[in-house]
């Protein structure tokens, strides 16, 4: 997880993953999220490395903390480097989607497992989207019904993550597209509401509302910490958020 | 305003403009904010035929209720009908967006008076969109800075909306699409975050939470019912929302 968005947008001063979500740091929510899933094995987190040790005590033993790099593809490649050798599923997951569901996770994994080299949930869209240029004109629609919303946890094998992170200098702003770089097929499956990133002040509000009203569930995931030991699923799980992404 | 959409998505089994949002129906709350708004002099709603008195009374006498038609298209065309005809500017909104701010409204109108032809506001997009087949399968990775997606009131002057409108056939989910169409330029302003759009059941929390927050804000609105003679702006403001668009 490279943890080390400064989340600018939310304002706040505290480093976005820290940053507190119905009493807890939104890090903690998504790691909690990570542990409920059946499928997760090992879960590593890049952490700004100034925050390091804080990072760890807050995480507890099961979960293996390294340094970030500077931008968010340095945080995955080292990441990718700390991982178990005898693990073959490799989840990409965002430090800021807190209220992500445990099942959405599985089903990823499971995608993975299934066959599929690389897999993303995805939503559809509520706005129509227009591509614009330089000045702001619209240049074009692209037909809504073929766009997609990407959300994490990404699930990839593997050996086509780490051969998507051995590209230099490829544009991309989620995993995914590094591995289209590479001409490996990625396949969605539907995504969840709930899985949304917090990134403005607004996205606050609504994953404390939610909080709010779902207080039981969020007790048994604060009951329920899994080690990362469950022998049934082979993937690593790492959340990340991005400073790039944020700024 | 079409605000004949069923709102399937939401559940409840309400017409979706008519959902309670604080205690008042969203179709209300969307009014209140043109009314607060400084640029209309006219505001024009189309309500499902069976409703359109239940939808006046509700809306009070400063807003002028129609019959709407069967597509979101059919409705837009009738409430252009049915606009005084001194009115140069037509603003297009979502019934849905209950939050929007009289602010944005103002803005779009003003740009439209400033000589643009066709106005939208919009905001950066959050997470990384995919254009997919029918299959599922990623097809590409629209370069995200160059992505907005797309609010309303959307502004047009009323002789190119009228123009765009006369087109048959085109598919479009939004007015400025049809615009596009007809090859006049699309300038985007920046959106609001408070103007998202009322489809899933998550939004409705959101929207609760938030004027629970904006409690003031809210009272200032229900205080304030301009009627729609500001002689002020040229802009008719018509709130849409769309049974396809729910669908």
């Amino acid at each position: 997880m490279p943890a080390a968005g400064r989340g600018e947008r939310l304002g706040g001063g505290t480093p976005k993953a820290l940053r507190a979500l119905g009493g807890k740091p939104m890090l903690v929510r998504s790691i909690e999220a990570l542990r409920r899933s059946e499928s997760v094995t090992q879960i590593v987190v890049a952490a700004p490395p100034t925050l390091v040790e804080v990072v760890a005590q807050l995480l507890g033993r099961d979960v293996r903390v390294i340094a970030g790099g500077a931008e968010r593809v340095d945080s995955v490649r080292r990441a990718l480097r700390a991982i178990d050798d005898d693990i073959s599923v490799v989840l990409v997951h965002d430090a800021a989607r807190p209220l992500t569901p445990p099942s959405l996770v599985d089903a990823v994994a499971a995608a993975v497992l299934a066959g599929h080299p690389a897999v993303i949930p995805v939503l559809g869209l509520t706005d129509t989207v227009k591509e614009v240029g330089p000045d702001g004109r619209v240049i074009r629609t692209p037909p809504r019904d073929r766009l997609r919303a990407v959300q994490t946890p990404q699930g990839f094998r593997r050996d086509v993550l780490a051969a998507a992170y051995a590209l230099q200098d490829i544009p991309a702003t989620d995993d995914a597209g590094l591995v289209e770089a590479l001409g490996v097929p990625v396949t969605t499956i539907p995504g969840a509401q709930e899985a949304f990133k917090v990134t403005q002040p607004p996205d606050l509000v609504l994953a404390e509302a939610l909080l709010a009203r779902c207080a039981p569930g969020d007790a048994r995931a604060a009951g329920d910490p899994r080690a990362g030991t469950d022998p049934r699923g082979g993937a690593d799980v790492r959340a990340g958020s991005d400073a790039r992404s944020l700024g």
